[in-house]
């Protein structure tokens, strides 16, 4: 109890709980506290992959995001909402914090990479003590599960977000040797008219819950509809293999 | 010995042995053959890694790079010399798999992510079962360290090699929210003077052998000279912290 408790952000990979490292499994064993964040009335995802190595002592805190379907994302109002439920989010880690007990944060991928744990971070990495242990990214598990070769030698790899206006995505991807398109959700007809328009419609793969059991994949022009959940990803991979 | 053998691509991470993942230690356990990548006269860095996790009666077979110091770079002589020395390797591996030994090629950080072991898997995956497991990348590596958050919600993120010509470093730094700029090596000035110009040098922080004991890591701005290895990495984080 003599030294400062520790904030630790661990990331936990893609989903398959063999992707956890050696690193992650020490970190949650010897956690006073674990947090993660859920959608209210959602099972956390980051949760699920970790079970196998959580203390059965130790203290669970879920951290909830509010439901803000009644506010239109973009609307100021839900900045706002957002914010202050990191800020209370930060509190609440801190109040453990300041009882001397060590806080893992389990991340979902790699913490520091679109995760919700750099929202914590920067709340408190300046008034704790802080380790963050990288994770294998959702990324690098669906170019694993699928075999792609996703980069190489001197190729530019651009990560997009499926939100941005379609414009944009098009010239991005012409712009780019390999590109990862996140965050698809709705956005997956725009996306696809985009790769039509570059080209590059062939070469895409279309990935679900990669390193999961229930793993979807297939070229996404094999693809014919527009369903696809937020966390699905599009790759586009920038190597021509010489065979 | 009746099912047929599998290559398996092996991610064991950023350099910390800490960052393989149960995956990549089980598949080094159970493989007959451990394969690695070196430069001749080099010790292979992967396999430094995984070092603990082989079994003393695995066999190994290290595929050293051959020296071309005597051909530049970019000479049609040089892609031979490398193509030639990728189809050795694949040879000197499907040799095992043919005996039906199981052969692990260990790769740092993630294989499919800029690695070489992908030159095996494009010569030998559709003659081969074959399995890849994703790694940690050395960017992830990196920004963990650093504890700085890489990347968040709407943010484009672009890999650059610091191999491009100085103007599309510079066109592209000024056209992305977050860069990682990869192989800096003799690249480091030329980097440094896209930065400056599109405002940036600021944010842009150097990092060398990220998650070792030996890791060197501060703002590109406080280094003073132009030194740098080869795997080094600068990281231009996206994301403003809103504190």
């Amino acid at each position: 109890m003599s030294e400062p408790a520790r904030l630790i952000g661990v990331g936990v990979g893609p989903g398959d709980p063999e992707l956890l490292t050696l690193k992650a499994l020490r970190a949650l064993r010897d956690a006073d506290v674990v947090a993660h964040f859920a959608k209210t009335g959602n099972a956390s995802c980051g949760r699920a992959i970790a079970a196998g190595h959580i203390r059965h002592d130790a203290i669970e805190l879920p951290l909830l995001y509010p439901v803000t379907t009644e506010i239109p994302r973009g609307a100021p109002a839900y900045g706002e909402r957002i914010a202050a439920f990191y800020d209370d989010s930060a509190a609440a880690v801190a109040a453990h914090l300041d009882q001397r007990r060590s806080v893992a944060v389990i991340c979902e991928g790699d913490p520091l990479f679109y995760g919700s744990y750099m929202h914590l971070h920067v709340r408190l990495s300046g008034r704790y003590p802080t380790e963050v242990i990288a994770g294998v990214t959702g990324m690098s598990g669906c170019w694993s599960s699928v075999g792609t070769p996703i980069a190489q030698g001197d190729d530019v790899l651009t990560v997009l977000p499926g939100t941005l206006p379609e414009d944009e995505l098009e010239r991005r991807i012409a712009d780019t040797d390999a590109a990862v398109v996140m965050k698809i959700g709705r956005h997956l007809s725009k996306i696809r008219r985009a790769l039509a328009r570059t080209g590059r419609i062939d070469r895409a793969i279309y990935v679900e819950r990669a390193t999961m059991a229930n793993a979807l994949v297939m070229p996404l022009k094999d693809k014919h509809d527009d369903r696809a959940p937020y966390f699905a990803l599009v790759l586009v991979p920038g190597w021509e293999a010489p065979s």
